[in-house]
């Protein structure tokens, strides 16, 4: 099985072991401080009562599923935790890919890589759909692939690798389509809380039956780690992840999941509100760092990744390498994330000291 | 699917729903305190840098996974940490059947209700292999229905429901069979810290390819909802494992792992030495007050739980029913772990009113 992990780590591990200052835009992990109340309710479970420290409900605690049906407005029924983002994922395609017929699964190209390895993981055929020069993308491509042998069509947006974000219009389409073709659409929303277009959209306003959300708290509170997400599933795919997430995991974390509870019911919108300014202002000059380097590259709309190609300068192993040797910039080759951008790298924009990395591309390349 | 969460779920729904005094033994959730060490751990963390909140090593945190290898005398390569004892045992079960000749899972009957739901869930063929009226496992009765279409053998000790603890010899026999029929055995080891005899025998000893072992601190450590385990595989195993827990999580909480490392650090041998010798004297009481009801029942010789059979009131669902309205005892009925002992009910003796559940049932069937 391919995977990206061992190329990460490869990356990773390169610049560690670098004997100068690297600055590190590698994997996605955020850098800024996760919600007071975050903190404040890992502390108060610690105190907490026996009982509490016992298995949750295996579909995740009562008040929490609560408050997220009700501030998605959906039936809380539809509702499962998760062990993040991941699993809800993992969960709404492996029985998405059984209950809807073929075993064909439509992905973007560029290519959030875990989705490429879990269709594989589950025995699925992929068939990739270009996005267009900006990032955008085209329900058109989509369609023209889609068939009866389509099971699911999994996008995430704003996106991974690209930034991009797509509109209602086109998450109307990709629901068209997988209704069309009895397919699941999977719509990955975890970058949700950082849309600079304004054009996010959720995918469950269409309220249809071939549409699953998943969605976590890793990105929104800077806590990856935590291990706390959901899945919005519609009616016929309930019982079936229930059954599936009970036999893989018993249930989601308790500490996690009342820091969580706490952090969601506590935390300002300011919050937010920062978090998202400061992701726009490292964009905002880590692009400006790029045009005085003469790149090109995909201006992000939403999330905090920035995909740039460098004259002359093909986003290999090698080149990654290079660059950290030489410009103290480590980033992601471009062939991590499908075919489309091999000659391409990824910069993760979560460092204090992005300003820094994109003053050093600039000078580096000019 | 059949699960037991359903009956789980409906006999405690029906307990809470009684409006009189009910001592709850239905499910396996510890009433003692967790290690002080572990609530600090939680509390630790709820100060640690940003850089703890994001994702762990998807196989888990090199210093928790380097202590457990230590005390198991395992290389750590083949140590993965797990959402729980459940991820491990479904991980060791999927990549076992993946790998391995055959179709077939061997369990006892009684058996514990997730190991027959995951291979349904993977697709599996079941066949049990009764065990004797004292709880024993003769293992000439799984060698008498292995054969190539054996992939996996499970089972559990000390056990869940029995009681039972497997010492060296059916452990060795087992790891035989599963060596003479290219099958996997999957020892599940959670209630390690909960034997009795004196005979525990990990099947880690016979340093054998045909051998996955699953753990976690959800029983020893009285944490069901901290989601911590681990398995410890054979070298093939291993990459699989790992690329399928991979997908499926991400990686583990963060801040369980902390809690879990300094706990497993701190924690004196006194705890679990307390912990043990209060359950002992629970199961003394209660098997007593089973022979003043003229009861049958297996002497418990590890874990936490007992099976009893009464006189003329089989362990039915509505026996069960009338057990929590006549006696204020919620137990479970014995269809729920197979078809051996359908006629039994498990009383879990995680209650602090143990005791006064055994003089209840002492009097209501004396």
């Amino acid at each position: 099985m391919d995977d990206d992990r061992p190329l990460f780590f490869h990356v990773m591990a390169y610049a560690d072991d670098a004997d100068h200052d690297v600055i590190d835009m590698v994997s996605g992990d955020p850098d800024w401080e996760p919600p007071t109340a975050l903190r404040e309710g890992l502390r108060e479970f610690a105190d907490a009562p026996v009982a509490d420290y016992q298995y949750p409900p295996s579909e995740g605690r009562g008040d929490l599923r609560d408050l997220l049906a009700d501030r998605h407005d959906v039936p809380v029924e539809r509702l499962v935790v998760t062990n993040g983002g991941g699993e809800a994922n993992h969960l709404a395609m492996a029985c998405g890919l059984e209950a809807h017929a073929g075993n064909e699964v439509i992905l973007t190209d560029p290519v959030y890589p875990y989705y490429a390895d879990r269709a594989e993981l589950l025995g699925a055929d992929v068939t990739y759909a270009p996005v267009a020069d900006d990032g955008a993308l085209d329900p058109e491509t989509v369609r023209a692939v889609a068939s009866e042998e389509t099971a699911l069509i999994v996008a995430c947006s704003p996106n991974n690798p690209t930034g991009a974000v797509y509109g209602e219009s086109v998450k109307r389409e990709l629901t068209d389509i997988a209704e069309a073709n009895d397919a699941l659409y999977v719509s990955d929303e975890v970058y949700e809380a950082f849309d600079f277009s304004g054009r996010f959209h959720s995918a469950l306003a269409f309220d249809s039956e071939n549409v699953a959300v998943t969605n976590s708290f890793s990105k929104a509170m800077a806590t990856t780690g935590l291990r706390v997400g959901y899945a919005i599933l519609p009616d016929h795919l309930v019982d079936p992840v229930r059954t599936r997430h009970m036999l893989t995991n018993v249930a989601v974390t308790a500490p996690g999941q009342h820091a969580a509870l706490k952090a969601l019911r506590e935390t300002p919108d300011d919050y937010y509100a920062e978090t998202r300014a400061m992701l726009e202002s490292r964009i905002e000059h880590f692009c400006e760092a790029l045009d005085a380097a003469g790149a090109e590259y995909i201006q992000p709309q939403g999330a905090f990744y920035v995909l740039a190609r460098f004259d002359g300068f093909p986003g290999t192993l090698d080149n990654t390498k290079r660059l950290i040797d030489e410009a103290g910039v480590a980033g992601m080759p471009g062939d991590a994330f499908g075919s489309a951008r091999e000659e391409w790298l990824r910069f993760a924009l979560v460092s204090p000291r992005a300003d820094e990395a994109a003053d050093r591309l600039a000078a580096y390349f000019s």
